[in-house]
Formats: C-alpha cells, structure tokens, sequence
C-alpha cells in the first residue's frame, strides 16, 4: 500500500471512515473543459481520445486542478469508454455530441464474438499514464482510477453512443436476459482486468462510474448492474479501496452499501441526512453538491456547500464531491469559493470548540 | 360529479381506492405517435401545436387508442407548453429536437413582465376539445385532464427548451431564489386557472406532470416544485382527485403523498412493494411498467407486466400505467399483449377463488 507514504491522506481516511482534520474534497471531471489551460492541451490534439491515449498529456491535464485548487485527491484523466475501444467497437467522439461506436452490438454473434481484451496490450496507455501521474505527485495527495460500471459500457456498447432512453440494451436485458448476462460477464471479466492493472500501476483506491444504473427498474438494476459490480470489488483486492457511483441511485443505496464497496458515490438528488440513515457507519458518503450549483453566484456557492457540510457534520467517512461531473461552464473561480468554504467550516468548528 | 354516470368507472374506484373488478389501465401519450393513425393526422397540419389547437382533431387523436384497446381512461391530447404559449413566449416544436421558446425569461424584467394568462381566452381550445371528448364518449369511460407542474413548465420557460441539465433555471433557483418563486407563483396562479377551466369543462380528474422535478436536490425539491402543486391542490374542488407524477421522485413519495393528491404517478424505477410501505393505503399508485419493455418480445410484456400486478395484488388502488409515456417506437401489439395480460391476471385470480 502506497497509502501510508502519502503526504496528504485525508481522502483515504475519510474513505476508511477515520477522522480527518477538515473534510477531503475532489471533484468529478475535475481536470476539464471548464478549465481554460485544459482547453488549451485540447487543441494541440486531434481528438479527445488521443488526448486520453497521449501518457504525458494525460498526466499533464490530470495534474492541472492540482495547481490551481487544494484538491485532496487526484483522478486519472482518462475515459470510461477506453474498454469498448480496446474491444474493437469503434469508438470516436463527435464534437457536441458526444461518444460513437461504429460497431455496435446488436446481434448474438456479435456478443458472442466479443473478445476480452488484455489491458497490458491494448490499454497500457493508461498503465503508463498512472505511473507518470504517481511520479509527479510523489506522494502528496492518493490517485484515484476508476471504470465504468459493467451495465453502463454495455449501454454504450448496445446503443452504439448515448441515448435519453437506451432502448437497445433495455431490449436485449428484457428479450434476452441470459445474453445479456453473457455480455456482462465479459464486460466485467475485461473490467477486473483493467482495475487490476490500474493497481498494479499505483492507484490507491478506485471509483466505479455506473452512470446508467438509474434507469433500470429496482429488480433489473440488482439483476444486471449491481451484482457485477460485486463481481469486481470481490475480485479486486481489499487493500485498494473501491467507491460506487450509480446515478439516480438514491433508492438503492442500502444495497450499494452491501456491494462490498468501501465508499457510496452520491448524486446531487440524494439527501444525505437520508443517506446516513440508509449506510452503515462504516462505509463513506462521497458528495454530493449539484454542479449547477457552481454556475450560480458565490453567496449560493457557499449557502450549498455549508449546507451539505452541517448535513454530515459528525459522521466519519465523508468526501466532499459533487453529484455528478463538474459543468463545463463552471467559473473556475467559484470553485475555488466552493473549497474555501469548505477549510473555513472546518476553522469555524474548530473555533466554536 | 359527471363521476357517477360512468359506464366504466374502474379508473375513478381505483383512484378513490375503492374495489374493482380488474385493475384498470390506461397510458401516459396513449394518443401518439406509436400509432399510425395518429401519424396520419399529425400529417394533414403543419405543426404539433396546430394540431392541440384544433379542437375537432384533438378530440379524434384523444380517442384513437380507444378504439384500438381496451382502455380504462382517456387523457386529453394536449402539451404541457400550452400555458407558455398563452404567456407569448414564442413557443414551436422543432422536428426530431422537441419544443423551443424563442422568449426565454433570462432577465428579472421578463419575469417581472410576465402576465397570468386567461386561460378562458387564449387556451380555449383546450375547453372546447374536452366538451367534444365528453360528447363523443357519452359517459363510457372517464377523461382525464392535466398540466405540467409549476417547476417544470419554469424550466422549459427560463432554459427555452429541453436540456440536460437546465441549467438556466437551476442558475435562477439558486442565484435568485425570491424571483424564482415570484415565477412559479406566476405560473401556479395560470395552472390553477387552467385546470379549473378543465373541471368546469368536464374533466373526471386531473394529473400535475413533474417532469423534471427529479432533477433538483431534496430541500430544492420541496420548497421550488411539490409546495407548488401542493397549492395547485389545494386551490381546486376536492371533488376532482388529482394525480401527482414526479419522474425521478422515487425518494420523496411520502413527502407527495401528503401534496393532498389523491393518486402518485411511479417511473419505472420504484419497486411498487416500496411505494406500498411509503404511501399511505388511501392513496393510489399509478404505474410503472418500463415503457422499453414495450419494445422487448411479448413473453417479456407479460413477465413484466404480471410482476408489477402481482406486487399490488390485495393492495387497493393501482391504476396500471407505464412508468413515463409510451415509446413512438412501441408495436401497437405489444400494448394489446400488455392489456390481456392485465385482464386474465383477474382472470387466473378469480379460478383460483
């Protein structure tokens, strides 16, 4: 374990749900478009792929935030679809619009042809970017890796890009349940083996993206989202702490909670007075300020983040997040209005004493 | 009360939580474009709204389905944008984009401006639509009348179409939040009216559609989008039971149950053995079959279909509905599947008796 080397470990023990001195922040999409120095390292690739497959420029942007903000971890700039390229999906990203697959799955053959990759061959870019990242950070602050769940790549995969509705895998889920098991299971085979990989390379604790979880019913979300998720925290091992994120999560979190996972990601609908009811004391709340919060004026800034911050005052084990990925038209000075708040209620307690 | 001289009051003896002898159905967008007959209509005007207006080709499109299934309720054919509309905000409906508002209230003067429409005058259709669905149904089944909610009527308002995050309004609700309420109170005194004119018209009930209620954080949620429909609520003769459907609102049906509404909408993503614990027994559930299934093979329509029944079975007061509006990709077959498996679910029940 490269925890205990760690300069600045408030977010691996808030995530082990020990005290802290004031509470871990980070922020999801933290290294970004909302960053005009991102923007910039952008432009000189071709696209934003090549970006992700480029080891220096990927540690370059990965670091970026750090020097602006007092973040409390690191998150690999990467993206959670690098699993479906190394498959051969044909992945591209059009500008306003987001991710394509030119070859979706949408026959058995192609499900049943579908190879695991080995990520030392076909993802090491990341391999290598995580070792550059754990280089430059020498020890400061934990790097965090991170995949996307098993049911939100096959969402991808199944559609062929994003979707309101994601009729394509609903379909295959609800038609042909014991095929689509059959994805899942090589999605969550080649996800173990990524993981596996992002560990090897130095990662101190993991986050699961299970973007698309929320919308499948209760019983379709632990049948075909959740239960892989399982799969992997129980194959990975126990030093490296995993967090997972379902979006629209917020009624299933005794179960998340019961997943294995050392800490819950929570969306922005989720009230965590709630969540702290629902989770065991022993598991860490990661959250969850709604992000258009930091496109609204300072005083709203400070009003929410203060809110969340009393909400879990007292309970271990929280990391100050937001509820999903940081807006690209976030002013880059609120967050650091947002952080402020965030050392200032930790002053204000500590005066109050 | 037009109530008591219903051919087919299934619906109204669901919704009080009375007994009936099957659980009556009907579909959110029952009328719409899965059809081709509606197809056919929507072909001969030259827009969307061209065709709510028209109040001979309203009434036709709200009884198509009818003739096609089995149904338990009508629902008027209309959009929530009507009351935007009558406010002047420039509203049109973009192909394959959804509706845009080319007025959107960016500024405190727009909102400051905004007058309360008389929906008497400028959304008359609607009332001359309802008078003909009355006429042509003459007492078979019930008609059901709605509007969007105060919240989400704002967000198509401020944000000037759909978005992904709507972030306009969130801006507004956070930044400004007495202008923002001084806005919903606006467009909570024109929905009172519009309802109202409904009622008098002829309408059996009424459904507030929340749609993106879901999409603010828990105390957001219940000072900027249920207390508005509280008032709606409570500003109406309690002689009209009224359905409130807030989608994403699966954490806050207790908080709903206590709007004074008579009947909770359910996405998909409820588990109906959740809502029963929830909800008091007073109180009737409506739903929440995944529209996608719709889309999935018949042997899946009737797996989901008979797993949501049996989950109610006992319960009084479940209205059979999809979880949000039905698919225009959805086969017309697949719904009849749908409504026999509804009826011999009554069926199997009684052989067993």
């Amino acid at each position: 374990m490269i925890n205990d080397k760690l300069h600045n470990d408030r977010f691996m023990r808030a995530l082990a749900c020990q005290s802290v001195d004031r509470t871990p922040v980070w922020m999801m999409r933290q290294a970004g478009r909302y960053l005009p120095e991102y923007r910039a390292v952008r432009k000189i690739v071709p696209d934003f792929m090549s970006l992700c497959k480029n080891p220096e420029l990927a540690c370059e942007v990965t670091l970026q935030p750090l020097a602006r903000y007092e973040l409390d971890a690191a998150i690999l700039f990467s993206d959670i679809l690098t699993i479906p390229d190394a498959m051969g999906l044909g992945l591209e990203f059009i500008a306003d619009i987001g991710p394509r697959l030119s070859k979706p799955l949408r026959d058995r053959t192609s499900i049943e042809n579908l190879a695991v990759p080995d990520p030392e061959l076909s993802i090491a870019y990341v391999s290598k970017t995580i070792s550059l990242i754990k280089h430059e950070l020498s020890g400061q602050i934990p790097l965090l890796g991170f995949s996307g769940s098993p049911w939100t790549l096959a969402c991808y995969m199944v559609e062929g890009g994003g979707s309101k509705e994601f009729s394509h895998p609903k379909k295959l889920l609800y038609s042909e349940p014991l095929l689509c098991h059959q994805l899942l299971s090589k999605i969550t085979d080649a996800i173990i083996a990524y993981c596996q990989m992002q560990i090897n390379a130095g990662v101190n604790a993991l986050m699961l993206f299970d973007t698309w979880g929320g919308i499948l019913t209760t019983p379709a979300y632990h049948e075909f989202s959740l239960s892989y998720m399982r799969k992997i925290i129980a194959a990975l091992p126990p030093s490296t702490p995993i967090i997972v994120f379902t979006k629209g999560g917020g009624q299933w979190l005794q179960s998340i909670a019961e997943s294995g996972c050392r800490g819950i990601g929570l969306d922005w609908t989720i009230n965590l007075d709630q969540a702290i009811n629902a989770v065991p004391k022993e598991i860490a709340l990661q959250g969850n300020l709604d992000p258009t919060i930091l496109l609204a004026d300072q005083p709203a800034v400070v009003k929410e983040t203060t809110r969340l911050l009393e909400a879990v005052a007292g309970r271990p084990g929280h990391i100050f997040n937001l509820g999903h990925g940081i807006l690209p038209a976030t002013p880059p000075e609120n967050v650091t209005v947002m952080i402020e708040t965030i050392k200032n209620f930790k002053a204000e307690k500590a005066s109050i004493e």
